[in-house]
């Protein structure tokens, strides 16, 4: 079953192949506890989103990025940008491996590498990484970035950075710097099908991916959400805590089941076991998706349950 | 004010320049009247769109536009399709002006053309065109095509093709054949906001489109609104013939003003008038926005009316 191994979030795919009702989707890094004003947010659906509109979810994006809202542009989904901007940037690029599919795509011919051996071309680089959850603290990405100097470009994923503001190098952008910054709205704030995303950067290339994008980049809806999510201070601090409290019981939980789980950023942990697809399965067969990984046929990535879901990954985890 | 004169849709900048209250958007081509589903919708925003979801809103909709649903690949706004598909194809190009800004953007370098110049190159052309409405019948688009062989590509916006289906070429789509087709979903539909189109096209464009925008390229609420809109053929037939008859209503009250309106597009018409600045000035002040042109200082573009927004129109229009 490769598509299991290919992006996560196939639960209508999962529910028709294993059967079985009532399913728990662990297969992304999804918070589960969404950002609670979507539905209650009437949108204006009929109208182009206008200029100002977007200046202000921009504007509200930057403050909590804590940065210039000159340095921001919003795209239609993190998706999206990493592959437009690794066009635009293009030329010979590493990716540090294991990572988020999308990394090795992104600039053609890019090759894998490992961090200590990523030399001085363009990077590209996750922190939070996905799926391992290693963090790099800001210093050793000044280093990183201090390596590449005025000859190549730090290409850096920030999409799992929200729980931990203090990752982030947002603060660093600057026209003189080659360096570009991808964040992501749906993950933190638990809304993936809003599709919303941001590039962090020097003027110059924002203006290329507005003039890729156009006059309406981004929904109504992702104008409306968005602005008044990123506006929420207090969600947002409360929603960090409680990540934390929860990731450290499904922790306790996977300890208890005998793994021993990595990762710093709380929305997913992997375990390391002799056959990821036969605990996928296992999971699986007490409808619970999870994601495993081809090229890694001994990992799984366990999303951060809500609600009942952490009694029932341990049950589950019990029951093999 | 040239802002007024790049793209339709400004309200709120209007409102701050000229106060008033109550304001008409004319400015665009926008349906006023928006298919009713979309407030009723639920839409799954937390999870990411799956796959399958995206194919049923790509065969709703090519069953709407008449072809087989491996020509159609969806995208967020149909803006971005022709800047996207304009680099994809790239090379020397013409592109039938006057029309839409976008189209003298998609390819670098590409000249305008009047369409009886058109030669044999890669050509750009919209039909019904925008702002001026002009429609050409299928056999001159095949002629059009023809022209091309395999040298050279159509490029064909269909934008405004929606009321009148027998106009579009989405039929004569092959992976033979050089014609690629961009579709909108919000013009018809009156839902801008939601960020809809559709690319129209050979295999190899479309998978070239999809590895450009990724595995989630359009919104949950894109797919849950244009799925259930593409398959309500009974408002679709109705609003034809709505759209139909208030445009002669329309057609009515510029010629009441001395005015002879242009083009068959019925979500919009076009007037020449000594100068198109001081109409837009004078209708402005009455709080109806509509569309002036740099490049064009004599047109005015005025959208279909909903609501009592045509009688506001004849008080306007009297009012100079």
């Amino acid at each position: 079953m490769t598509s299991w191994t290919w992006h996560g979030g196939g639960l209508e795919a999962a529910r028709r192949h294993y059967g079985g009702n009532d399913w728990i989707d662990l297969s992304t890094g999804i918070n589960p506890h969404p950002w609670p004003g979507a539905d209650t947010h009437s949108i204006d659906w009929q109208r182009l989103p206008e200029r100002h509109d977007l200046a202000a979810l921009e504007a509200a994006a930057a403050g909590y990025f804590g940065l210039d809202p000159r340095h921001v542009c919003a795209v239609p989904g993190t998706e999206i940008a990493l592959r437009l901007v690794g066009g635009l940037i293009g030329g010979t690029a590493r990716y540090v491996a294991p990572t988020y599919r999308t990394h090795g795509e992104m600039i053609t011919g890019a090759t894998p590498t490992a961090l200590d051996e990523a030399g001085s071309g363009t990077l590209i680089l996750a922190n939070p990484n996905n799926p391992d959850g290693r963090t790099l603290p800001p210093a050793r990405l000044f280093e990183l970035l201090d390596a590449r100097a005025d000859r190549a470009w730090l290409l850096l994923d920030e999409a799992f950075a929200d729980v931990d503001p203090a990752l982030s190098l947002a603060g660093a952008i600057d026209d003189a710097r080659r360096l570009v910054i991808f964040r992501s709205f749906g993950k933190f704030f638990g809304l993936a099908g809003v599709r919303l995303g941001f590039v962090l950067g020097p003027a110059p290339i924002l203006d290329a991916v507005r003039a890729a994008l156009g006059a309406w980049p981004v929904s109504a809806a992702a104008i409306a959400i968005g602005t008044a999510g990123y506006r929420d201070h207090k969600w947002i601090e409360a929603m960090r805590g409680q990540l934390y409290a929860e990731a450290a019981a499904l922790n306790a939980v996977l300890a208890g089941a005998g793994h021993r789980p990595t990762g710093a950023c709380p929305l997913f942990r992997l375990v390391e076991v002799p056959d990821g697809m036969a605990l996928f399965e296992q999971l699986a067969a007490q409808a619970i998706l999870t994601r495993p990984f081809a090229g890694q046929p001994r990992w799984l990535r366990i999303g951060l349950p809500g609600g009942d879901g952490l009694a029932r990954l341990e049950a589950a985890l019990a029951h093999g």
